[in-house]
């Protein structure tokens, strides 16, 4: 890239730092009172002429900062309690030279992967829910009510797409996401993982190029290697998403076949796209014709008991397909997840699909029930409500300069070491305490984040937890 | 390929042909009587200064125009009763002009495919056992059992490489098959078909091009062109296999990356190859180098008692990556089935893998007791003891020039019409009168066999079933 794209981006570092201070300044100044609102976006983008992304930047540093907090739909405002500071991780410098790396997953980062799987550890690494949160009850009832109800129908080849049953209630969950679908628009896939192979193979050829967020879901990664596709990295903001900006000039400069983006609780950062850069994003693969795959596997975890609505809902010109499952949520053991291929359709019918029919037809009967809104009230309420006690702690036990990501829903964390962590070797001296983490570097088809960690809590924050959280800083300070 | 090839080849056949008239005018003759003992493979190549190709073909030719019949290990005898003639498919020519496909099913072929998802229909198309087929009562009583004991444990993520208690059982069957493995080198795949993709992921990269049979199983060609892989055909013989004289000039010509056969009740033939074929096979691809997929999916279904050791069985050297599942023989909605990745385990494991527990858990409940052993002999004994009914049926109600292949073992039959007969025609008319078949292009990654189908029947040979037969007889006649 030329000299005129690192001055413009240079400028927009600069006016954007300049905005943050002189809001600061207000507020500290008392020109804004506490709860009052901030200028809307739009407002700052005419006050100051500068683009959608820097204006909306300022007002997320502002948050960060602690300084301001968010409504959806309504807006920020400013932030009665004392400031935080410096707590939320730095977003990804934006790279200029985005170029295609192939995808291949050395053998230490799939080392790391396989050790995650390993037994007698506390898991921090896999982003998986505790056995005590699973709805084991009501889903052994359910299963054994349909092995004997369906007699051989449960165990012949299922219907193609998927059980009936099942699709007719994942679309009326989907409704209450904000998402109208018919039940024949829903395709059963075999798990998160079908469900993103699938998308994937329907809208690439091998060597087609992947923008990926960055970081990204490894299990993401581990497709486009499968597949023989390239990956490109755009920078992602832990509270806006993918750097639209950036991605706007991957587009126009390289021939990107799809993007694929996890927008509402971000795994690793936990973090949700506020639903006007969902729109940006939207247009702008849509000016572009590329498409979109949604993960929203967290979707249904949000702290904010309203929920938050997927890309998908803002999608009306069809260029989305959404992908998620029941692995995060209620049963992974079951491998049941579903995607929204649309205009797609007909290409992932080419492909091999589908999962156990029993796992389907007990979902179907859980769902049917009020069993899966209470199950999810209760993780929701579980997680909002222990998030901000494991960043305290995180934040106390870690060494100066660490910062942690601010999750609105789901149960991951991204911590940010100085910058001389070592993440790697920090996973190693983790799992020999029997503490497992998830490194940096697997979040990054080209090994960024060398100083970064997923650390997942999908269980109650009890004092053993505390405790290996206590040990894992410890560890992070230099110490055994 | 040069003259030299063709000079080659139309000699083979020549003295193919010379030899076989021989025998058969001796045979007349009562040269050799009864029940005798004809010349070994061995004795043949000496006495005649043939290839093994060559020599195997002589018998296999006898034995299919109704003048031998084979011993398992030791060899071919005068068949007592009177020949009959004209029955077996026609070997395909060796294309000498093989070439790498990209594999691309087109329209027509994706949405025949499809149509054998149809309900309402007699399927004498998918290769699917019915429902009375299936141990519905021992498998639903196992799920019960292994959904109240697992508690969390079943809906939890399951261990990689799957439930070891499965692996344990799977372990035993296989060494009762002849393939002596420790549970541990046993790995648990969604289905056949997920099986076949984790070997082709592990074996190849996208471009790369795969060997297959002509024909082979359309599922093999999904997963080749879902993973932008390329195939070369290789002519197969209903009773020898593939044509290893043809692959070995392919091998050296092509960069072959893998071998996909199907030996054991290959679908769609329903034949299998003979040790020493399988032998001559193994040894020639690990002069090369090249690793062989073996797909033996029906190799549990001999007619028969004693059983058909798979390719494996015979590979000291660990050139096989063996593949199988439960799918046609005892839960299809399961979605369960396994491979033995043997040296290719670390590459296996990057890829995304397993399914659903409690399925697992089930099957492995199954396996531990006497029913599935009870099972298969049920199976056995119904399909060995129908298929020559289901020959005579066809030949009957089809067209002179009508052949259909002589099957050892599952439920298989491919049947191919006179030259003008037109399976995708037939395929439509058949499907007007509520009948599934499958076309012969399906089984081509270039569209071969437009005069063939295949015909599956795991299904009692039914007044219902019967009558369907004749009625695609008449169909295939040019009649309504």
């Amino acid at each position: 890239m030329g000299g005129q794209d690192r001055e413009h981006d240079a400028g927009a570092s600069y006016r954007y730092q300049a905005m943050t201070r002189e809001l600061i300044a207000r507020i500290e100044a008392g020109h804004y009172a506490e709860g009052e609102r901030l200028p809307s976006v739009r407002a700052l983008m005419r006050a100051h002429q500068v683009s959608m992304t820097t204006a909306s930047r300022v007002l997320v540093e502002l948050e960060s900062q602690g300084y301001a907090f968010s409504r959806e739909r309504s807006g920020f405002f400013v932030q009665p309690r004392p400031p935080r500071t410096g707590t939320t991780p730095t977003t990804p410098t934006p790279t200029r030279t985005a170029r295609p790396a192939v995808v291949s997953m050395n053998a230490l980062v799939a080392s790391l992967f396989r050790a995650q799987a390993g037994e007698g550890q506390l898991s921090l690494g896999a982003a998986e829910l505790a056995a005590e949160l699973l709805p084991t009850r009501a889903l052994t009832q359910a299963m054994i009510k349909v092995a004997r109800a369906s007699g051989a129908e449960g165990i012949l080849y299922g219907p193609a797409g998927g059980e009936p049953a099942l699709r007719h209630q994942i679309a009326r969950w989907m409704g209450t996401r904000g998402v109208v679908v018919a039940p024949e628009e829903v395709w059963i896939t075999e798990g998160e993982s079908g469900a993103m192979g699938a998308a994937l193979r329907a809208l690439t050829r091998p060597g087609d190029l992947v923008a990926v967020e960055s970081p990204t879901y490894f299990g993401l990664l581990r497709w486009i290697e499968a597949l023989g596709l390239q990956a490109v990295e755009i920078a992602t903001d832990p509270r806006l998403g993918v750097d639209v900006e950036e991605l706007e000039r991957v587009l126009e400069t390289l021939p990107v076949a799809v993007i694929a983006v996890n927008p509402v609780f971000h795994n690793p950062f936990g973090g949700t796209v506020p639903p006007e850069r969902m729109q940006a994003l939207i247009r702008l693969a849509a000016r572009h014709r590329v498409p979109v795959i949604e993960d929203d596997v967290y979707g249904a975890l949000s702290f904010d008991s309203h929920g938050v609505a997927p890309l998908r809902a803002h999608d009306e010109a069809g260029g989305v397909l959404y992908c998620s499952s029941f692995s995060k949520t209620v049963a992974p053991g079951y491998r049941v997840g579903w995607c929204l291929p649309g205009r797609w359709a007909e290409r992932l019918a080419l492909f091999p699909f589908g999962g156990a029919v029993l796992p389907q037809r007990a979902l179907a009967v859980f769902l049917a029930g009020r069993a899966h809104a209470r199950h999810l009230e209760g993780l929701r309420a579980l997680f909002a409500g222990q998030a901000s006690r494991i960043r305290a702690l995180v934040l106390e036990a870690f060494p100066e300069g660490t910062r942690i990501s601010d999750p609105r829903g789901g149960y991951v964390f991204w911590v940010e070491g100085p910058a001389s962590f070592d993440a790697l070797g920090f996973h190693a001296r983790a799992r020999a305490h029997g503490i497992g983490i998830a490194p940096g570097p697997l979040f990054s088809p080209t090994g960024r984040f060398a100083n970064a960690f997923r650390l997942s809590v999908g269980r109650p924050l009890t004092p053993g937890v505390e405790e290996a959280i206590r040990t894992l800083g410890r560890l992070a300070r230099g110490g055994d």
